[in-house]
């Protein structure tokens, strides 16, 4: 069982320092919802998030999708092999069972996550996803690994094959990618810092990468 | 170096025959858009695509947009051992030149098609996409492979580790994946059908499965 973690997710609510900002005011007007109830979003908050913060990183929840329909998706996933996390730069966690279909559609998704944060389990009879507040120290605590592996730019360099057949070693591997566009991550961990190619990559392509070479050791 | 096509991608603008239904008239008008310019998409015209013959599986720009954004960001792609190809069910296909950075943001992604669609190519100058009439049989005689093969469901099976050590036997295999939700092809085409796992897989876990087994076994 693989347990993958997105970690330091550039994913949250607006602000409140920036919520009444007219980029944010007119796009929550436009759909209808309150800017405090409506997600960071770098595309449409673009001179807003120049007053924050990290600002040239934050609101990326494109990231996020992309990385979660690809491991939901994944064989790995479909075989029973997978476990997978969002903890955020907020320190929230949210866990998500391995049944859940996600939206394929953006826009549904942020809505999904506006109504997470919200209402902390959607949909809430089933609570496919479920979302507490807890730093990612803690959940790993909590997963208890027998290993930890960070993807990290300047980590040990292996060929993504080769870190599959290394993973394998482990029975209950915990594997940390950032979810965010670049710079480093936030929270400080302890673990086997991982790079799998000579230049950064998107954290979808990690992903893809871990999950997918994962298989190819534990399963064929 | 691999071809990738998505084939019979579900990928078209709204069709003359549901222009002046009202989930149509209002999407595009929200958009400040014409009805003939704005993709049709199932999210949105779900009511009007009752409509249309196939209307169950079309108007899905968020597979081509999913496929997409994992293939050129692949370790292959950077490696400079892929081209991506999207042909639609009317008959198109896109040109994708390997250093384009597509959107990561869905809504941007469906501005950049609908600008695809009328202007043939995006950016103009630099025409990282290209857009041309033409139907699956005469783009896979323009690549010219030595090998086709298409993933199918009811495929020969092999392991996706299997299929990428039988793809590195050929200097130039076309992989064509299906860019639509459900169903079958709807173009002929002769080539041996591949199926990678036990139960049908979304287009874009297929991409991934082919694109990085394929490169372990040429690369690492």
């Amino acid at each position: 069982m693989l347990h993958l973690v997105i970690a330091d997710s550039e994913l949250e609510l607006v602000p409140e320092k920036i919520r009444d900002h007219p980029s944010v005011v007119n796009y929550a007007r436009k759909r209808g919802k309150k800017p405090d109830e409506v997600l960071l979003d770098s595309t449409y908050h673009h001179s807003a998030l120049k007053l924050l913060e990290d600002g040239e990183r934050r609101g990326r929840p494109d990231i996020i999708h992309l990385c979660l329909i690809n491991a939901l998706e994944s064989i790995l996933n479909k075989e029973g092999k997978l476990r997978v996390y969002v903890h955020t730069r907020n320190d929230e966690v949210i866990y998500i069972k391995p049944e859940t279909r996600l939206p394929r559609n953006y826009n549904r998704f942020v809505g999904l996550m506006e109504s997470l944060f919200k209402n902390k389990a959607v949909p809430r009879d089933l609570e496919l996803l479920k979302m507490r507040k807890g730093t990612l120290s803690e959940l790993l605590e909590e997963i208890g690994p027998d290993g930890i592996f960070i993807m990290h730019e300047n980590g040990n360099l292996l060929t993504p094959k080769e870190f599959g057949e290394k993973l394998v070693n482990y029975a209950s591997p915990a594997v940390i990618v950032g979810g965010f566009p670049h710079g480093d991550f936030l929270s400080e961990v302890k673990g086997e810092r991982i790079s799998i190619y000579k230049e950064p990559l998107m954290a979808w392509s990690v992903v893809n990468e871990v999950l997918i070479n994962y298989e190819g050791s534990l399963l064929w």
